[in-house]
């Protein structure tokens, strides 16, 4: 695309208001628009970025047959009042208004009551299981609090998944199941190596639940590892008996700030059973299936990225998520003959499957140089008068500030070689 | 994709509650769930149906030069205060709730407002101008009734555009460009023919607003139309001063019942001036930018679809939207020779890049029949043990019933010529 064409700019300062780092670099780059506190609209270049997300975490949730769908954000009251969760004293982050018809409804903050009566109406028999189904769902709850810019929000986007299976070895294979299918999505956004799968408070059913906690100064959580024998522990279960059952002493444990990432909760049979949710298994009786609940926080994942990537110039994208793999930034565009010689790269370049932005604007070269460090595409191509004189285009890479002088077939080479490209 | 898979299953009877023929047909097909009156979740395939409307809309949007970005659904009391759109009494769909934080917020049952404050942080000068900004946004709009499926919701899918201009020549075509754009929209969904561009109530800069009306007896509107003249007028401005106005009489115009599918608005500059938008003119002077809207009802329009095109046996969905352009049905697949067979052909065709359901079920043929009618896929292809040894496939065109027979070869050469797989 055509930076004279896009619409948003980029500025010096973050709103006065906004104080995670997220944020400030992410509307001071055009990426987001802050509504209200906790609450942002994605403009074209963010909306790219969490396109990108939602794509990888697609790809990896229907690897392991999940089906997608996607559920409501009204919610009826009498649904929620079944398993006691449109109490506000159990459920503090509800937003509720008046049906103009007459009653109340809630905003979906979580989906599995819904998730669970819609399923009522397609699953009978033990033959119908197992069954795993997600959404990408806008959620919307009433936080107290919102400093976290981008991750955590009264707004944010989510991919739930709830899995249902007949008996309980299946159901805990498709529970083992998901951690290699969200390590996949960690990997692919560049925080594999970062990322750890964490014992956490389980439930009525199971002792933990796991959470993906990624390494992030900037996290709420606090959790302890043992890299090299592949242990994270939650803090709110660190004690002796968490330690004991795992086999590790604390001193053995290094303490991380960390972002929890998603998480992952095996409810056993209750949660169907307070759902009312039953199928015929092979002898005829109506027994409730066995449940899981997985969690990907898409928008969250994406200020995780630009938290832990970002320098003093601005953000870094992995490639896999950027909004473009090239900035090219053209100079003297002014001389119609550099003009055309870089529009014919730009086309050249799109021709071979490369995402571009080009920075086809009348600005100074620090100005669009910032702008482009600021904006993080993982390669700035600078194409100038001097260098097409010498015959070379200067190729940054935007992680490592890698500088490298390649010839036009060699520029293409280079990009038809990357499979990321 | 494997209907042995796919978790939805059809239903003879829709809920007694759902008077709507789209919707009756939708949950019997297990395109939707109804969470509640006007409220529908979209199961996987209604969900690809939603995604192949949008994804024409994105490609017809984006060739008229219009970004694609996404605001949210939580909406500030201020905003909307101050262009006096808060007030209950001027909008009457608004839901609210309360801040935990303090303080009252709203659900977007429109953008103008947050669009508007948003552009301010990019809009300065002149040079900036035009931008085109669109949605794909779930509207929320607290409706008295909703009882048209989902042709008319109470949460629903709108693409909402929004351009800005320097000068009314520009803006006006604009305006103009959006007609054909709107137009190419419909034809590819197999409406063309049947939706007219419709004189409407204007505002205070216009005499005039345009709809786009799709003839469909479930509608809620009522145009009047003459079709050599290709002039359709909305009853609501069906006047002495219209008629004259336009250069026709009332007994050349035909009146049909339509569903409004897209609607295009033009403010002048009276919009931007109450929402306070203004850029610097090349004389420095600020002032308000022309500006229109646009917006195109895409899960109403998945409604007309339905309703237009539906028979008495299910749904027919034109081949541009359909969730799977081919549904095999595999008879005789208790025989282990017919299934290895059949699954062959099932990804044979998979491989040349045709989207098939296959339905794989352990069923008797009369039932795979309904539900194949049902559910509305433009090709029918049964393969059987009969047609193995005949070396036919029986291929039903399911919008006309037409019935070929086709060898193996013939199969995937139809298929392969066809654009739309």
């Amino acid at each position: 695309m055509r930076q004279s064409q896009l619409f948003t700019k980029t500025r010096r300062e973050a709103p006065a208001d906004e104080v995670s780092k997220n944020a400030q670099l992410l509307i001071r780059a055009g990426y987001i628009h802050k509504e209200m506190a906790g609450v942002y609209a994605y403009l074209p270049l963010g909306l790219l970025v969490v396109e990108k997300i939602k794509q990888i975490v697609r790809e990896e949730m229907n690897a392991i047959a999940s089906q997608e769908l996607i559920m409501t954000a009204l919610q009826r009251k009498e649904l929620w009042e079944r398993t006691d969760r449109w109490n506000d004293e159990i459920v503090d982050v509800w937003f509720k208004s008046e049906l103009k018809a007459g009653g109340e409804v809630g905003f979906g903050w979580s989906h599995e009551e819904p998730i669970g009566e819609m399923l009522k109406g397609h699953l009978t028999s033990y033959k119908d299981l197992p069954i795993s189904v997600y959404q990408f769902q806008t959620k919307l709850r009433n936080e107290m609090r919102a400093k976290s810019g981008i991750m955590r929000g009264r707004e944010f986007v989510m991919k739930d998944m709830y899995s249902f299976a007949a008996d309980e070895a299946s159901h805990l294979a498709y529970y083992e199941a998901t951690k290699p299918a969200y390590m996949n999505v960690f990997k692919r956004v560049g925080v594999g190596d970062d990322t750890f799968i964490t014992f956490a408070a389980g439930g009525a059913f199971t002792k933990f639940s796991h959470e993906f906690q990624t390494v992030c100064e900037a996290g709420e959580d606090v959790v302890y590892v043992n890299r090299a024998k592949g242990i994270a522990i939650n803090e709110e279960v660190l004690n002796e008996e968490t330690l004991a059952s795992l086999g590790v002493t604390k001193d053995e444990l290094e303490m991380l700030k960390t972002a929890e990432v998603g998480n992952i909760f095996n409810f056993g049979q209750q949660k169907a059973e307070d759902l009312g949710l039953t199928y015929k298994n092979e002898a005829g009786d109506s027994v409730a299936p066995f449940m899981g609940s997985y969690g990907i926080g898409v928008t969250r994942l994406m200020g995780v990225l630009v938290e832990k990537f970002a320098d003093e110039k601005g953000i870094i994208w992995p490639a896999s998520v950027a909004p473009f793999m090239v900035h090219l930034v053209g100079l003297n565009l002014e001389d119609e003959v550099i003009r055309d010689w870089v529009d014919g790269v730009y086309q050249n370049l799109r021709a071979r499957g490369v995402s571009v932005l080009y920075d086809d604007r009348d600005l100074r070269p620090g100005e669009k140089f910032a702008d482009s460090d600021l904006m993080g595409m993982p390669y700035r191509v600078v194409a100038s008068r001097k260098g097409k004189e010498a015959g070379t285009f200067e190729v940054v890479t935007r992680a490592t500030g890698a500088v490298r002088h390649l010839t036009e077939d060699e520029l293409y080479n280079d990009f038809d070689a990357d499979p990321d490209t």
